[in-house]
């Protein structure tokens, strides 16, 4: 079902499922190509491990543009030292399979597979203070809410996202609701930096709990994942809560129907607690928190809580509701 | 001579002097068209009030790539509140006239013009604590030498060649060696966030008396920049001595031939004195401080003096050599 993209330009219709594409020259090539022939060009970037979440983003993009990118790359940069990029979850095989099955041989779908080496030609190393060379930082809009928690997220997720607008110079990319921030800084890179990129955000994917699809969900036990919709409802409740009074409502009202939910299942029990990290209400452009929210100018409501994870550790879930 | 480019993407082969172009959309369109056409296109990126160096970029740009963009931009992000922003030399009208006669009706010349507004669409403000929104910044070599008298000054400088690479996309850009840090910032740059274009580095142009040229040598009476050609001349002596001595070097050898030179001068005196701000013997690609030079890894002696202005204030000149 799959095939090397060998850097002939001729356009493959009698085969089914997605060509491969593993080095940037490769990619900037067939690139020229699609751009020659007028055709649009959707990037769906991704670090593997995809979900029913990623699979609407590339079923997306198959519909609004000619061709489209899947970027598969687990990015060293957004990861500190102390977390999980060796055992991020790595599945190659099943991600190729998943794609060749929403793909058919017209969709014209191309997976982009780079090495470290090809997205970082200088080397990277995770410890900020060694690193050098080229980096994008988005100011005032990556040291909060994730940004406070992951100091380097951010930079790291707006240098590879340059790196991959750069070379794939899509006409849309698709990015999910559930990392909202990420959305905000992506948009603000893509048009501070001159990029000629739309980015198009669509809506979180959820497990039959509620729980927002994520590829560290792999690290839950299915009755964790069932409990952890718990997050999903609490954020729900406070937004049913402003929904109701359809009218200006302050930010402690919203956090207070958060913390109402979620607030019992913090205390130390055997069957499932939880920590709740932050719960947080921003402005949708700045990310600022804000007082109040109001029909018309709206706000997020997003946070993050540890539940237990399948070692016998924790692992961190995010999730938001976008206020209209 | 000139004419205004109205998005008709036909070929203009009638009409003499360069095209202009005022917004990114417009040159973005351009650009297509000339990717679809499958011509070459070169980049020279100023800031305007163009001298012989400038020119000799272009002229080479225009010998090798089939079309040439010139921008003008006198980019605020890259002058701190104290510099010169304001004051710096704006002479759009000869600009125009000095690219008219370099080029022909074939030469296919295309003049960038942005606003600030096209350039930062989210604004931009000298406070760096101020500054919000996507910046590049070019880890470890951007804070020694010129970085660090001028600490936002390759930041800015990183930032908008980013976005012009981006508008532009150009096959090749054409720098001057006279910045020869901005030069390794730049390369570095495109190298990292994958960018498509070859970084060319062409030699410093000269006054006849030896002063590199420069925007800012406007500031200068013609005395001055007669006498200013001592700085080159010190560099030149330590060159002089490698060339001769034709083996490893010490560092110390090299810099003591250009203070010898130069330390008379410094001295106050009412016909002309300078102040040394720095004299450096560096690495080529990682701009570190080496201990001595040697044929075959070779090195670049830079360094900044201050000369008198015409304002009876200070204006910084900088030069260097590279040693083979």
């Amino acid at each position: 079902m799959l095939r090397l993209f060998r850097g002939n330009l001729r356009r493959y219709s009698t085969v089914t499922g997605p060509n491969i594409v593993k080095t940037v020259s490769e990619l900037r090539k067939w690139r020229i190509e699609q751009l020659k022939q007028s055709r649009t060009v959707g990037l769906v970037p991704t670090m593997g491990a995809l979900h029913q979440g990623h699979l609407n983003l590339v079923s997306q993009s198959l519909r609004e543009n000619d061709v489209t990118v899947v970027s598969i790359f687990v990015n060293p940069s957004q990861f500190a030292p102390t977390e999980d990029l060796n055992t991020y979850p790595r599945t190659l095989d099943k991600d190729l399979e998943k794609l060749s099955q929403i793909s058919n041989p017209e969709s014209d779908l191309t997976v982009f597979l780079p090495s470290v080496q090809e997205m970082y030609p200088s080397g990277i190393t995770l410890d900020v203070n060694e690193q050098t060379g080229a980096f994008v930082e988005v100011k005032g809009l990556s040291n909060q809410l994730e940004g406070a928690i992951r100091p380097q997220f951010f930079r790291g997720v707006a240098t590879v996202v340059t790196k991959l607008f750069n070379v794939v110079t899509p006409e849309r990319a698709y990015f999910g609701q559930k990392d909202a921030q990420q959305s905000v800084v992506v948009k603000r890179l893509a048009r501070d930096l001159l990029l000629p990129t739309e980015v198009v955000v669509a809506p979180t994917a959820r497990e039959p709990s509620g729980l927002a699809m994520s590829s560290r969900n792999d690290y839950l036990s299915p009755e964790v994942r069932q409990k952890a919709g718990i997050f999903y409802e609490a954020l729900s409740a406070a937004h049913k809560l402003y929904k109701d009074r359809n009218a200006e409502t302050p930010r402690n009202d919203i956090l207070d129907a958060v913390y109402a939910t979620l607030n019992p299942l913090t205390k130390p029990n055997d069957d499932f607690s939880i920590e709740i990290e932050y719960i947080a209400l921003s402005d949708k452009h700045s990310l600022k928190e804000v007082d109040s929210v109001e029909p018309g100018s709206g706000a997020i409501l997003s946070g993050a809580i540890k539940v237990p994870n399948k070692n016998g550790g924790k692992t961190r879930i995010i999730d938001n509701i976008f206020f209209d």
